[in-house]
């Protein structure tokens, strides 16, 4: 089958799914969970596959371990299948109900986006939280994995797919695309396909994002900062900013430049460059930085870089306002903190900080759907339309006005025969 | 100035207005209001000029009449304002709050989406509804008017301007272009504007959404249908078919395709066809229709057609399923509505018919911010994501996810010293 026709199938099965009732998702989530399990062995046996060819072709140990699907990450994926489960289904609920005149009523109701193309890194793990995020919000999906874990992802995909078309939902909802060209030919099936999430690299996502006409769902960069004001208790300064370099260096809710406040850089900046050096983080500051501590300059004076290493940009500011704008110039619209004790400061940075995810004494690493509390994520979102932040079940749904008439015509109203009365119903769409 | 000075600007003018409170903001609404009251003369005479120079170069009537700004348009824009005022604000409300741990806590809340460009048609009035909208959800906004109105709208614009920044909405919120190649460096803006909206022809908005990187939000066509189930009232098909029709051909929620079930057509096209024949509608049918009533074939036998006109095609079906397949693969995705009194065939339609505005028993061309009850739209979205149907103050919102801490670490919960809670609370966002 072409992707194109695979793509039409998608949408198909898509359309019968928006409708499934949510004890029907349900049980095909448990379906799935239950088959995962009677199949470990064959996954397994798979990722070992996946594992020895990677190794011959000498593949970095920590996208090894990225690729590894052992017990624990299958006990992993299960658990996170039951916690889906007990979330409320984001399909068919009711956000706004009007009576516009006697015997028509507006309901605004959730409904699934359609199609989704996922296109994910090497864990295999993703594949099973994106599809079950997919199929209890009543999305299709066409799933591209990373190519080391080919033979992983097959076999997850197979039984995900045969449980839960055994389980009563639409043939065809979900499908593998297995080569970088099925890829191109996705970007290509505007007509089919509703939204493209990538998950990668900058480079990656900015390609799918220059060469496609579907919406595109993600961040390129996550250039995070965090700002420690005049105000902020030293030790609390210190925690946070450690922690949101180093927590996990790896990944874009990272801290990549701090800024620091000139009336606190005297006694901060000398306390973070102990700890920092403990750590092995390498500091590259401004000239006023350089003043204070020993850092290397910022390569080439950019202050966009997003290092994903032990590596840091350090930079003194002289106001708050100077640290909102420094944020909003160079910042990616990811994650950004502020540490201070003054309230008034916090609102202010919260409010004009244009970033998605905003903090008050916190670590930035604290942006993630299972910290917060989504149960799962299908990927971080820098755009400013639909969903913002970790994108979990919300991000997936849209919503449809129904009107629910006795055979009312708009000519009555031009004519001034009837008017609208526009009352709020609060009342759940009835049928 | 270049347009990316001017978009340059009102983005950081925007970034100050996302904090703008309602009460500053009404105010500048009540003052824009007394502010065209004020210099009503000013824009008559303005209008006058534009209306002198399209009369002059054989502006087509209905257009002239769009573009006429007379006492009756002023005052309908202000009482809009005055609506707009009374309106809820759609920023600062706060959607989730979570308490992820003692003292951690996760507020999802409403915020602006930024700047705006706005491309629209030639009348005047939508001038004021645009940009009193974007005021009132705190966002920058880039207008571009129809050149026809080119007096009108710099008289309208200037206005709105200097009475919104007398009453302290940020300076630089609102820039009017007014050239066609503004338009095409207006699209090379997307680091400064977040959303395009146009409003136009299909070919415009076409070319619109081919041209950019920056989101578009808006509809291209408008294939609406109606639906006639064999369990229709054929009394109230004919009202709702007609209404559909015929109460304004040139909008794009008026119907284009008559869908009749085999059932009832033998009793309901005799009986539309003379309804249509009166109205002077032309009718285009299949081979079925055509051996009921006289129907010119559908030309090319294309089922996309938008005619704008009172002009319409009409096929025979076999099944509720068939009219819905039918709806899915030629229609845009607008508007679309079922006549039937069977609520179970109806709910199925509402389900399995995947536009922004699905109607039962009533006429398609209710699908209008207004007659929803939205105060105003800045257009109707054919689109997945984000908004879809009418667009009003809801839709030109995003969220941004704001987190309150005293220190918190991510590296305590990574080491299991401590583990989120996920307390949902129920609160206003508090700083």
């Amino acid at each position: 089958m072409s992707i194109s026709e695979i793509c039409l199938n998608v949408k198909s099965a898509s359309r019968e799914l928006a409708a499934c009732p949510s004890g029907v998702k349900n049980n095909a989530l448990m379906k799935i969970a239950q088959e995962l399990q009677n199949h470990k062995e064959e996954i397994f046996r798979a990722n070992e596959k996946d594992l020895r060819r990677s190794e011959a072709e000498n593949l970095p140990a920590p996208l090894l371990k990225r690729l590894k699907f052992d017990e624990s990450k299958l006990s992993d994926v299960i658990s996170g299948i039951h916690s889906l489960i007990r979330l409320e289904d984001p399909v068919g609920k009711t956000l706004l109900s009007t009576q516009l005149d006697e015997g028509l009523e507006l309901y605004k109701v959730t409904s699934p986006i359609g199609v989704i193309g996922i296109i994910f890194e090497s864990r295999p793990d993703a594949l099973v939280q994106i599809s079950t995020l997919c199929l209890k919000s009543g999305n299709g999906v066409l799933l591209k994995g990373g190519s080391e874990a080919l033979e992983t992802n097959r076999a997850l995909a197979g039984i995900i797919i045969s449980a839960s078309e055994e389980a009563g939902i639409p043939k065809g909802w979900c499908s593998l695309l297995e080569t970088r060209s099925d890829i191109n030919e996705l970007l290509r099936q505007d007509k089919y396909v509703d939204l493209i999430i990538p998950r990668g690299s900058n480079e990656f996502v900015k390609y799918i994002m220059d060469n496609t006409n579907i919406p595109v769902m993600g961040h390129a960069d996550g250039i995070c900062h965090c700002y420690i004001d005049a105000y902020a208790d030293p030790d609390m300064a210190l925690r946070v900013a450690i922690d949101s370099k180093t927590q996990y260096v790896a990944v874009c809710n990272a801290m990549e430049t701090l800024l620091v406040h000139k009336d606190i850089a005297g006694t901060f900046l000398p306390l973070f460059k102990k700890a920092a050096d403990e750590r092995n983080v390498e500091l590259f500051g401004c000239s006023r930085t350089a003043a204070i501590i020993d850092v290397k300059p910022v390569p080439d004076d950019d202050w966009r870089r997003e290092y994903l290493d032990y590596k840091l940009s350090v930079k003194i500011v002289d106001s708050l306002e100077e640290a909102i704008d420094h944020i909003n110039k160079y910042g990616s619209g990811h994650t950004d903190a502020i540490v201070t004790s003054d309230e008034q400061r916090a609102s202010r940075f919260l409010s004009l900080v244009d970033s998605g995810n905003v903090f008050w004494n916190c670590s930035t690493r604290f942006s993630d759907g299972f910290r917060y509390g989504f149960g799962a994520e299908v990927g971080i979102s820098t755009g400013k339309l639909h969903a913002r932040g970790p994108v979990g079940l919300d991000g997936l749904v849209i919503y449809k006005y129904k009107l629910l008439g006795k055979g009312q015509i708009v000519a009555d109203y031009a004519e001034k025969k009837r008017s609208f009365i526009h009352k709020k119903l609060n009342k759940d769409f009835p049928i």
